[in-house]
């Protein structure tokens, strides 16, 4: 099985080098534990081994995440330009202020209720991405959003993302706060994904399934100025 | 009572040489404890005594449920060809795109909450397989995505194949997640199959109920590249 | 008060000769723990006395449920040709296949959720049982199908049952599958009956109260090949 | 303040010669513990003080609740012939068939959820009573019965009683079923009463609040064949 | 801050001369604990200083409030001839008989579900007693029947009284059975008072906030024949 | 990263010197813990620091706050009169008199229910106040009256409010009654700012999560009549 880069120093040594490809992992725990720090890792890890990329993010403005990217020492900005960037900002619309959403090339402004929209976008920005590229990374930053919207209609489009996965061979991230959704919920995400890893805000992380691989695998991070890392 | 093997290396002798013909066995657990691996191997091994099977998969798709029999060692090919496979896909069609979903003279497209057709596609299955066979197996993997829908539904679509089964002489095997519905609904699982099996994600599997078998029965099981193991 | 024959060995002599006559009495457990055994038993022991019996099966088809009886040692046949039994099958109708439900002299089948036709069928048989006979049986197994259709509904009918207890001096035997309603329901069909026996499903039998009988009384029980016995 | 006897050998004494004259009186508890067993003894002994009374049953036939009087030895018939006693039977009606619910000069048959009706009866029944008399009692046995129907109708149901009380100088005894409601409305029964006793099923009886008694009090008490009586 | 005396003999002393003149003040506890008992020593104490006073009562008959506090030796009768008196009488009207509820100059009858009558009453006799007064005193006893109409109408209303309190110079004395609304709406109702005090109906009071008081005060109370007693 | 000071002397030097600035803060803890005395010195701080400040009040009149205000010797007059203050009161405007809600330069008078005027008004205050200021501080005080109303509503609502942070440079301050909400919203507005402070109303002061600082951060806070001092 193929294996890609999960962007976190340590981590990919503890599982067989990385996440395997085509596999929808989710990254879950209380709120500040560091699910958005992560996503952008595994994100720019992709682009730095030439895997395009989109980032949807419903928790912040996308300006907010490329300043606390920029602070992380990421800078998505060539990628950017080499058309292999995608990302839909499903934050930023709900100001109200048409000047606050404005979409370009490679930036899609849609309102979480939307789901069609973001559908829409979402398939867009795959197919932009995609062009002559072997693998992309997806990252749905978080799938909290969504939940509290419909969590049917979330169910459904994981569901037709994770289809698409086999059709563009992307890898898709996902992150979800703990205690947002009922328990019932929070179990069928887990049995939804391939592989879930839980941080739980006070520097343990816990592998709980990955394909292939024995779990739960028990380790430590820690936020650092340059991201997470996994001791 | 005549008995089907049920496939997992170790089981059939400790429940008296397999699951009772024309019996309704329930396997349940949390998300990765390997429902889809047992409900292959019990598929599998009655393809392999001359019982054609019929395979309803609502977690994942089709071709991603072979790719897994593939890994496991496991092809449903030559069986196939001769007619005595039928799957219901209930995964792929809700991508939303026609050609993840298409259908064959052995394999049948519906969304689940299509409840109508996918009876109409397990009666069209069962007459496919059932012919000229003495025993069949139905595999129902898994219940969960019905639940979801509507549990009153669920358990009349239940109650007709345990009807059907009798005139079909088919046994029925079904997986459920575990923590996904409300616990009167999971007792009343329990209440209407003939038999459960719990397996616990951590190496621990109980037969909690079989007809004319003295239960629970505790045993473990592992998870190797060949498939659940039981000790 | 006249007592009537349980049916199990080894209980009568703990109650005082029996069920009183014309009570209504519940038994229940988890599922699994024996209540159709137990039914079955009242049932044909009711018959061997001269007590003409009346069954409603809602969780397996009469078929099923007689085969069960066959090979616990239960011929209610020749009972049937005497026309003191009367079967309601409120499974198999819900098959869909007109040939799994066929009415005869002594079968009804009805939809659990006509609880009108439920009613007719049960007043029909009633009238049919009753004629000549001092004394019958009427087993209601189970409560839990119409605890999911309407609880409501479900208490009015058992009321009416009741009622109808005086007039046909009939005694009325219920089972229940614990933990399928919710606590107060659960508590309210205690308070509806007469009675309520409890089997746990490991051997524990408890008569939580008994018309005239002081309770709790702790029992121990096994399922045998011929039945439940009582020590 | 007046008093008058709870009917019950051996609890006047405990409580300063009886229940208050006008006051409101539940007695709640589980399934079985002697609700009506003690709702026919404070009935009666007002019966044998010349203060008539109204006895609304709920949970069984009329029939049945005099076969019940009969056997613990009370014989209302004289009473019922000098016109001091009025019967609501709110469950006969409920067998659908016309001939066991047929109304009296002193019977009338109610449907619970006619709640309208039921005032109308109970007024109708207090006026008859009430006539020439200098106190009188009302049996509703019991709530359990209106909670599930409507919580709010029986809460303003049960005002307008009290309130009546003052007027036709009532004394009201009420039943409830302990784990029948939710919490909240059990509070509020307590809360609405003006006292309440609690019999729990085993042999305990507290006397939780009494207008002007110190409280809770607790007694132990039996039920013989001639009814309860407290030590 | 200007204090008010609270009626309650032991009490003042604790709480620095009393509650903050202004300030709205919650009594609440189990069913039968003290509360109406409280509220008459509060307003009768009040009607002793020349600070007139509006007793809105629910729970109780005004009538039988009155007895109250005959028995306890409160007679507000001269202090009603001197028109520094008004009651809201919510109970009476529910009887459905208009002579139970006669409106007088003093005395409004008004159904607890007409919010918008309550509110005009209220107004009304707020204006009739604050003529000449320096201070007044307003009773609401108890809040528990307006949790079950509406709590959000019930929350405005309270607000409503607030902003009044600051224009008239009233001081509010609220109470609410403990366990008849759900936690978050008594979360909200300590939220919305300046002062709570908790009487357990077990001889605990604690005063669990008070405007610049140190809280919790945790005292022993006792209820004799001439009201509440504090040590 | 620019920090602002939290006007809690001894709070700063805890956490580097003060909060973020352009940060979301919510204070929260149970009824009467200190939320709005937090509020009032944040605001303050601001005054005194040249960053003009909006306040929006729900929990009281703003005539109420103001007095608090005076009372811990705060005296924000001669700043609105320099037009750095605007003041959103949400509370007096439900009195539903006209003279206690009266609009002012400074003032604007809301009903919570009203949103969308809400919005209007945040957004004109926000206007005035931050013509010619570097820095502005927003004080939302508090939370728990918009989620009775509306928990959606009130998300959508914060984020408006957040994505408007970065375009005028405003660091906002939430206060939030623990217990008021279900969990899951609680944990939703721990995920939705950027930090959160733990009063419990006994002492114990818990910076929970914060920008940059590592945290929990276990400190002690007395409320004096100065207002709240950590230790």
């Amino acid at each position: 099985m193929a294996k890609i880069k999960t962007g976190i120093p340590g981590l990919d040594e503890k599982i067989d080098n990385g996440f395997p490809e085509g596999s929808v992992i989710m990254v879950y725990g209380p709120p500040k534990c560091g699910k958005t720090i992560f996503s952008t890792q595994f994100f720019y890890s992709g682009l730095q081994e030439e895997e395009p990329g989109l980032y949807a993010i419903t928790g912040l403005p996308l300006k907010q995440l490329k300043n606390m990217m920029r602070e992380l020492g990421i800078s998505p900005t060539q990628y950017e330009e080499k058309g292999s960037v995608f990302y839909i900002d499903l934050f930023s619309v709900q100001s109200g202020r048409a000047e606050d959403a404005v979409d370009t090339e490679i930036v899609r402004n849609v309102l979480p209720r939307e789901m069609t929209e973001f559908m829409i976008a979402f398939s867009d920005g795959l197919k932009k991405i995609c062009h002559n590229a072997l693998r992309v990374r997806v990252v749905l930053d978080g799938l909290t959003e969504f939940v509290e919207i419909n969590p049917e209609v979330l169910k459904r489009a994981t569901k037709i993302l994770i289809a698409k996965n086999k059709y563009a061979n992307a890898t898709m991230f996902l992150t979800y706060t703990e205690g947002t959704a009922d328990p019932r919920t929070e179990t069928l995400f887990k049995s939804m994904v391939d592989g879930s890893i839980h941080l739980d805000g006070k520097g343990k992380l816990v592998i709980e399934s990955m394909p292939m691989t024995p779990c739960p695998i028990e380790l430590n991070y820690r936020i650092t100025k340059k991201g997470i890392i996994v001791r």
